[in-house]
């Protein structure tokens, strides 16, 4: 289904980096659920680029709901959300053109689109396309804080620089919150933060590990073959820009672990079975088993550096020397944990609606 | 769609471990593939236990293709496959029913099917179900091949031993072919299948990494969100049990590379572009740029272990000490490997049919 | 998805008329919907051919379920049902391979499949297929049962003859019950019958209608767009062979009346709302309103004639006169009802589980 | 998938009668198709009310296409058409809301979206959504003459009068052209809309049934089960609201034929096989046969009258009578010709980019 992502709750993308506008529809919500103009600005917020770390180009993100929305709330027909472009500066492109940018899609799109594709700015494959993905992903967030399911991602790695792990989830995520560069430690925080304007200093840039947490999903969701909780998420997880990896509890960080280690033993609490340790990330046999969903992205490091690359002209078929121009991130994990949210909330919202039926996060 | 996965060739599983038969349907295959009972036969070979490091119980695997396949050749209708079940020990099972083996699915199917699931031998959440993939996946590497597409996964790394690194990718993914324990230095699969030993000998198990390559991939396939190669394949590639990781290209291996560290450069090699590192696994904005396919998959410890495990008395809802018994593998990983190889095939006939037409694959 | 159909409850079909089995795989099916072999194999007596007015050929259809049934309910995982072929006499076919017989799918395999489809007895374009749909349905109309929906349809026209209309929905359901000729006025169907056999005497052929009537649907099921019910109705029938028109409500019927003619008033009935007539067949903007569905299907006669027939010899590519033998029936309407009840009930279990999600048919 | 029909190429739609805008997203597109801003129009001015025997609310429909498109093409990615509502007289609709209006879907949405929909003209549900699709199908046709396949709807009947069958389809497509009132004879057409005009007069509304024919569709498209051709069509075809039947060829209109009768014979016309007749409507077994598709759409009379009507009173639970106010169509059904075209176009992109690849139709 190519830009459209889910079944029973399904969002569907569009627009490119230089285009009038980028925007989201997201059908099969259910009908009542708050839609809150001022949570949809906050969390575009902060997926905004700020401060030395980030580009120069400044969007205000001034989204507009056409539609699946009546007073005040989702009519359970497709929201859609429309985000215009405004600060672009397609000049910057041109001349460029030709030159495949390494770790970038021009060549791929060039490829698939046979030079028909918009090119400025990396056209539909900006990471400016996500705006439209948090947006869309705050209305599921706020569906899910309906039904006490909370998300919270944390750079857990970024240049080397390790944030501490999740402790207390309930109080973390909270304070996660509206955080600008989202850490639990700050200390280790202001380290990376430090760390990128330095790769900044030298034309470079860095990436590192997102790690996120979900609290309050039912036990029983997800799919024993193909649509496993993993297949799904990950599915959705991989088409944020730059992320190259996915692991589901501990994964490749105990994978020289026994069996007996890595198995997660039972436990009843109070009248609830639990366990006590969480290495399988919440979920057996595709299927969550009611502790908390964790799991880590890799995000590789921004592929626009202003370093000389060595790439190939695609028009003449022959080697080339590119230096990229324009505005650039030397780092976007920190702008990318919101991403996460959004699409693990749609992801989200999308099997517990198949699961539990259609009405069932009003 | 959840037992089947795929749009333009769709693979449909279905089976319990301890029930009459296992199978699958794949639909969409192009008409005129040759179908190659051996071959079939051979991959299901790679899958089955076998020597001390696996479980006692042997299944001969007598396949029969019950459809879609006429004077040896795909017919362009269902392929359907069967497997029977025969060395089913039922009664292995019934006494511990009620007790959730920890990193099992027993708790979170119970949670699902609410007692109605076949709990023999973990019914069809088994790892027997992967037998159909392998039967499916046979048919699609045949038609890959028939494209000059190649396909190969060695165990990287197993109990803390490490295989090399893939170097010739031809030479190597030649010389895995049939290997029973698919190593590229077969001084360190040796070390890994002494460690597989002394696990089990202490009645626990161990886990590692599958690395795949795939070489042949046209440029272009793949899209930009939501269905990039890369979601696609870990949608596939997580419905294998015990993996709990993916990741494409040096992801988290190389996370604390800076972006000149791991872009690709682009070059020309004769009339086409390539990359002089590979990084990226093959994928720049989720489309194949013409480079091997290159990704790991995190494959946790058999959670079938021998020694006494915490668990919960499903029934009576109360703490439980649990001794397995029955018959299990103390690593799955090597015959994990050829599950891998199927699934990624039967993925990339659905990507590729779905990008070249229904007939692209004949 | 080709040979698999619906989403939160899937079935996917495979086998040709010739081959070793034919089959059904649904999934999706909430656990614990009670199995009933003795149901099951009534329903596809009903389709099974009998007496003067059918084809010679007699399958027992001894099904075997192979999964997803577990102590005699549904498991909630993939229910395979394999029917055996056995009375195939391919050698009826093989002289007249080359030649396209009019009104069936030789030529268009022969465009689509190049010549590697299994040409015998229309492969897998054979109405025996259909056995398949019977036996999935079987489940889900038992399923529907039990949450107190009724399917009947009956041959509401053929050969020129018509049935009653349906007048008292509940006892006439009741009593189309397993009649081998479903028809609520007996003499029209002694009329219905002689004509067939009359139009079997010339080498000729008859369709008809079947109309159809659900009750006990609530109200709420459908979508605005697309996948109105009407949309997903008619998207399944039209794939039972022959089928060639469908209508919900009167439609063509009561295509000269005007909207103060068509509409159907509602009125409060007891706490419930109702309409006095029901000319739009229990469907308004594409969702149920509460009231019966209704709809009819066109089924055109077979094209099995053994009259000479003009035709082309797909081989030679020229003109050619074909004289069909083999074992053909003078009308399938007969047989073909109770394949309209299995694909509705299909179908609706579909909705209904996507919109109250998997547990509620249980 | 609710909002989004198709797989290869997938249309969503969005929007309210009187929200801020309606629109379309169409994906999978082949880049490099033409997109002619003013082919757009006129097909949208085809589905405009006009003249004595429309709405008196006039859209000038000034859409925007806001991706998707570059240079004036196609780009390959996601193409989003808005249509931005003005003149929308919402306090025309508050004093009826509790009444469900006869043969409209009030009464469903409350049902399945609990009142929480957007109740103004409809809402969701309004005719007034069809622009988009029109506006989406506009593309879709430009994309299927470019490969010489030529789509055409006429209205063969409406308040009892018949227009002529097709004759010459090149000549009578190529005539249907731009008419507002598409009739083979314009005579026919005059007292169609004489008895519009009169049951207006009446304040009372009439249907009747469109016909369409294809040409220069392919042979060997299509699916055998499930996704037959009828059943994709069909599926589309059934959300234009006010369709209630769908037939291909002569289905209902030839029902009392005998199988010689209906059948049609094939015959080598130069090198391509062709049939005398068409009764099976283009298709054989699901699949295209190479001759024109031909189906009829039976369009119940609009339901907004302004004779009073007996309904309920939805807050209140209780019988009321219920006079419609605001402005509506005596007559859809000239209209609806040009959402047929559209909605036959997209439902085609779709099924020959899954056939061909996504490259095909540029």
């Amino acid at each position: 289904m190519k830009n459209t992502f889910g079944t029973s709750v399904a969002v569907t993308i569009f627009g490119e980096s230089h285009g009038a506008m980028i925007g989201a529809v997201v059908d099969g919500l259910a009908p009542g659920i708050p839609v809150d103009a001022a949570f949809i600005a906050a969390q575009l917020t902060l997926r905004r680029p700020a401060g030395r770390i980030s580009t120069a180009r400044q969007e205000q993100d001034a989204f507009q709901i056409v539609s699946g929305v009546f007073e005040g709330k989702t009519t359970g027909t497709p929201l859609c959300i429309l985000i215009p472009n405004t600060q672009t500066k397609s000049k910057d492109y041109a001349a460029t053109r030709a030159l495949a940018r390494p770790g970038h899609a021009d060549l791929t799109a060039y490829c698939k689109y046979h030079g028909f594709e918009d090119y400025r700015g990396g056209g539909h494959f900006s990471g400016r396309i996500t705006a439209a993905l948090v947006a869309a992903g705050a209305v599921a967030l706020t569906a899910l804080q309906g039904k006490g399911i909370r998300i919270g991602t944390h750079v857990a790695r970024c240049a080397g620089i390790a944030d501490r792990k999740f402790e207390d989830l309930a109080a973390d995520i909270a304070a996660l919150g509206t955080k600008s560069f989202a850490v639990l430690d700050e200390a280790a925080g202001q380290a990376m933060q430090t760390a990128i304007a330095a790769a900044a200093q030298e034309g470079d840039s860095v990436g590192g590990i997102l790690e996120t947490a979900v609290t309050g999903m039912p036990a029983g969701v997800g799919e024993p073959w193909f649509d496993t909780l993993e297949g799904i998420l990950s599915h959705a997880l991989f088409s944020i820009p730059a992320v190259k990896g996915v692991q589901f509890g501990d994964a490749f960080d105990l994978i020289d672990a026994k069996g007996s280690e890595f198995n997660d033993p039972f436990c009843m609490d109070g009248g609830t079975v639990t366990t006590a340790t969480n290495h399988n990330g919440g979920i057996n046999g595709g299927i969550t088993n009611g502790m908390p969903l964790q799991f880590r992205c890799a995000v590789k490091p921004t592929p626009s550096i202003y370093k000389p690359q060595e790439t190939v002209d695609l028009f003449r078929q022959e080697n080339a020397v590119l230096q990229i121009e324009g505005r650039h991130d030397p780092a976007i994990i920190h702008r990318a944990r919101v991403v996460v949210d959004s699409v693990t909330a749609l992801a989200l919202c999308d099997v517990l609606a198949g699961r539990f039926g259609t009405d069932w996060l009003a």
